[in-house]
């Protein structure tokens, strides 16, 4: 058998694929040269997840890898209709990013909860003023997306006694159905949204449905900033038809220096981090030597994305 | 019987005692008032917990109130000696803040891990600086103080994936011992005093218990200013021999504007609000109320404080 080749289209610092020396060959690509590198490849790591450079490279002509796996857990900057519909199988981080994020959607709500913001803000200003704060058990969570980072989401406001409902593309044990939404948003006091980036999600978060939410509600994205109708957020929080909100993602990142969003009243800005904790590099590399192994003994793959759906489907 | 007089050291707010209407004389005292007016009162309602008028009062001539009761968890603002060798119960307001302050302590390490200050000062700079954050579950706590507000922080430190050991004065099932204090510092991620101040408690955060800990570690304190050494802390955070803290108690409160603490590296400054939930002050007027009824029906009153000890002895 002939040595296989994957192609990676690097970011720094590059995945550490220790176990696979000697075994694979190992090409590089950078956005200006993946379209021309992709027919030599076997398989192809996306490494740059930040890259929307696959769209535009895989139409071209020659062979395609047999297998893509990127280092996300969403796969929207990839697949382009011709790697929909070819036999190429798609597979993503699936699981590394649930707990890192969950954790950081509870910072968030946490923060807001005891106007943590509103406090550095006084710090600085050498100004001490006792406010209330609110106490998180008994509140309400309205978590879109019912994947894995949407259930660890709601496993960890549950745990801090947040009652918490999951909404996701069909309503299931557990799961409520897109029929529930607006009405789950109108009683929620934090809104989550956790749902991979489809057609059936780009632009949910619309005026209208800001407008269903409650004026002490607060609503975190951690999901895909596209899901967000980013000026109709910004008129909610202007209007304040919401208390305030955290993007960690956003319809163009990184943010323009010139982004109104950087000094909208109640918004937190965050630079697309939710999910990196220390050692998550390291993670994402060893989770594709794991899937590699799979994939050089013949074994079926894991985290197989379902290319029509634009997620992995779960339970 | 004749009507008990029911003195009450105010504080904005006045504390709603609905129930007691008619069946209490109710007279009101301020710092400047409060010696002349002890002798004619039966109870005590110290509602302005931030006072430190009743050490100056008591020891006085005349009558003294049979019972004082504080609505605040600690005592040392009104346990002069005098008081502690009387008669006179003490109870305090044990409860009504385990959970906001246990919630307040989650926030602010789940604020550390997520490196949200500085996320907050990025986005004043108009910033976008990706970092790699910090995976909480799996991190340790050391929780100095094992009464109502220590066990809650704990259980909900524990609910975030943190293993958490608390320290008591004693050790007991479930709660180390002073004994154990140094070594458990010394591996902890995250320190948090939510001791009571007594004799044995003052100044234990000293510059070398700072010096015990690690340069990683971040320092939380819910409990009172007097725990601490400010100048030794103010040290450890210049010297970054630990990473960072959150004080919402101090020596003197509230913080003078010229107060070095508003600009130490890594401290964030809060101004005694963690247990300040929406509708707590509704809540420490009805527990007054019930322990009046018991008190009115000769019943043995709860939250008694040992005045020897300083504190309500527990579990």
């Amino acid at each position: 058998m002939t040595t296989p080749t994957l192609l990676v289209l690097d970011a720094e610092p590059l995945p550490r694929l220790g176990r696979l020396t000697g075994r694979v060959r190992i090409e590089h690509a950078d956005e200006s040269t993946l379209a021309e590198r992709l027919p030599s490849a076997d398989v192809l790591l996306v490494w740059d997840f930040t890259s929307h450079a696959v769209r535009g490279a895989w139409p071209g002509t020659g062979p395609r890898p047999r297998w893509v796996h990127t280092a996300s857990a969403g796969v929207d900057h990839l697949l382009c209709p011709e790697l929909a519909a070819s036999d190429t199988v798609v597979t993503n981080a699936r699981g590394i990013f649930d707990r890192p994020i969950a954790e950081y959607v509870a910072a968030l709500v946490l923060a807001f909860a005891k106007d943590l913001p509103r406090t550095l803000q006084l710090q600085r200003e050498r100004t001490w003023r006792h406010r209330e704060s609110r106490g998180l058990a008994g509140t309400r969570a309205c978590v879109v997306g019912s994947g894995p980072i949407g259930r660890e989401t709601g496993r960890i406001l549950e745990a801090l006694g947040v009652t918490t409902a999951l909404v996701g593309r069909t309503a299931r044990a557990g799961v409520h159905g897109p029929e529930d939404l607006d009405r789950l948003l109108a009683r929620a006091d934090w809104v989550v949204a956790a749902a991979p980036l489809t057609e059936a999600t780009r632009g949910m978060f619309d005026a209208r449905r800001f407008g269903v939410m409650q004026p002490s509600a607060h609503f975190v994205n951690i999901g895909r900033g596209q899901l967000v109708v980013e000026e109709a957020l910004a008129e909610a929080l202007r209007g304040r038809w919401i208390a305030g909100a955290a993007l960690d993602v956003f319809a163009t990142e990184p943010l323009a220096p010139d982004s109104p969003l950087w000094e909208l009243p109640g918004l937190v800005v965050s630079p697309h981090m939710s999910g990196d904790t220390v050692g998550w590099r390291d993670e994402l590399g060893a989770q594709f030597v794991e899937l590699y192994e799979r994939w050089a003994a013949g074994e079926p793959l894991v985290n197989v994305v379902d290319k029509q759906r634009g997620y992995v489907p779960g339970h």
